[in-house]
C-alpha cells in the first residue's frame, strides 16, 4: 500500500482574536482620510488625526476574483472611536453581482450590522461574540463598532460577489447609527 | 428623525465549541448503522453498537437549497472512536453543482480532512483549532476524527451547492486513513 501525503493548509486563524496567518493572506487597512467622506460631521473630522486607523480587512481569496462558484473568508477588525456621535464604520457595499449573498459572524467586541435594501429601507443587528449574520442578495452592509475595544467579525462570500461601493459612496444609507444618550440608534435621514 | 429598527439574528454560535442555537437551525445526526458501509472492516463493526453516534451535522439554510447566490452555514462535530483501526468519519461527497466550493474550519479536537479530486486522487489536511481549509470546486471532501475527543467543524458553502454523495456511496475515497502504529496515516487501496 501506497502512503499519501498529509498537508498542513497555508492559512491559519487565531480563534481568540480571528487574525490570520498564512502566506496568501492580503491585508487592507482603511485610515481616516481614506474613509473620511462617510461621516456626517465633516467639521468634527477636522479635530481628528487622519492617520487614524477606522478599520482593517484581512483575507484569504483562494481563486481570482469573479471566478464563479468559488469562496472567499475574511475577518474584518473596525477599531473603537467616533467622529462626533456617529462610530467608526466601515464604508459598506452592495456586491457588485447583487444577488450574492454573505455570512458574518461576530467574533469580540460589539457593534451593529448595517443593513439597506434596494428600497433604502434601513435597518440593523447587533453583533456580539458569537452572533451570526445572513446578509442576502440585494442588501447594502456595513459594521459600525459601538464598543470600547475593537469589533472582530468572520465573513464568508462568493468568489464573484465583487463590490459596488460606487452607490452607497455617492448617495450612503438612509440612516445614521448615532450615540444617544450612551446607547446606539438608528435615525433615518431621509423622509 | 425617525428611529429605526435594532434587531437580533435569530442564530447564535457558541464560540467555545461551536454549537448553534435559534429557531431555524436544522439538525441531523448520523449513527453507525447510518454509516456502517463507509468502513472497511465490516466485520469489527458487527462487535459496535449501531446505535452509536458518528457525527452530527447543525446547519442554518436562510434560503432554499438551491438558490442561486446564497449561502449556508453549518457546523460538524465528529465523535471519537474507530472501527478497527479506521477513524469515525462523515460519509463524503462532491457537491452536485460540482464546481462549487466551500471553506472548513476547524475548532476544537483534531482530525483530518480528506480530499480527492475527479481522478480519483487522494490527500489530506490535518485540521486542528484554527486551521482553515479551502475545498475548491470538483474536490470530494471527508472529515475523520483521529483524536479523543469530538472533533469540530465550521462550514460555509453555497446554496446551490448541493450535495452528490452516490458517487463516494459506490465508489468511495481512492485512500483510507488508518491508525498505524499510533498514528494516522493515508493509503492508497487503489493501484
Amino acid at each position: 500500500m501506497t502512503h499519501l501525503q498529509i498537508l498542513k493548509s497555508p492559512v491559519e486563524l487565531s480563534l481568540s482574536d480571528y487574525a490570520m496567518s498564512g502566506e496568501p493572506i492580503v491585508n487592507q487597512i482603511r485610515l481616516l482620510r481614506d474613509v473620511s467622506g462617510i461621516f456626517i460631521n465633516q467639521e468634527a473630522l477636522s479635530d481628528l488625526n487622519p492617520e487614524t486607523p477606522v478599520y482593517s480587512v484581512q483575507a484569504w481569496l483562494p481563486v481570482q476574483e469573479g471566478t464563479p462558484g468559488g469562496l472567499f473568508f475574511g475577518v474584518s477588525t473596525i477599531m473603537s472611536g467616533k467622529v462626533d456621535n456617529e462610530y467608526f464604520m466601515t464604508k459598506g457595499h452592495f456586491h457588485a453581482k447583487s444577488d450574492r449573498a454573505e455570512f458574518y459572524w461576530g467574533v469580540k467586541g460589539k457593534g451593529m450590522l448595517i443593513l439597506m435594501d434596494r428600497d433604502r429601507n434601513t435597518w440593523a443587528e447587533e453583533v456580539y461574540p458569537g452572533s451570526l449574520h445572513y446578509i442576502a442578495g440585494e442588501i447594502a452592509h456595513r459594521l459600525a463598532n459601538t464598543g470600547n475595544e475593537n469589533l472582530v467579525v468572520g465573513a464568508c462570500w462568493p468568489s464573484d460577489a465583487g463590490h459596488d461601493y460606487e452607490q452607497i459612496a455617492s448617495s450612503g444609507f438612509s440612516a445614521r447609527l448615532l450615540e444617544i444618550d450612551g446607547k446606539p440608534q438608528l435615525f433615518e435621514t431621509e423622509s
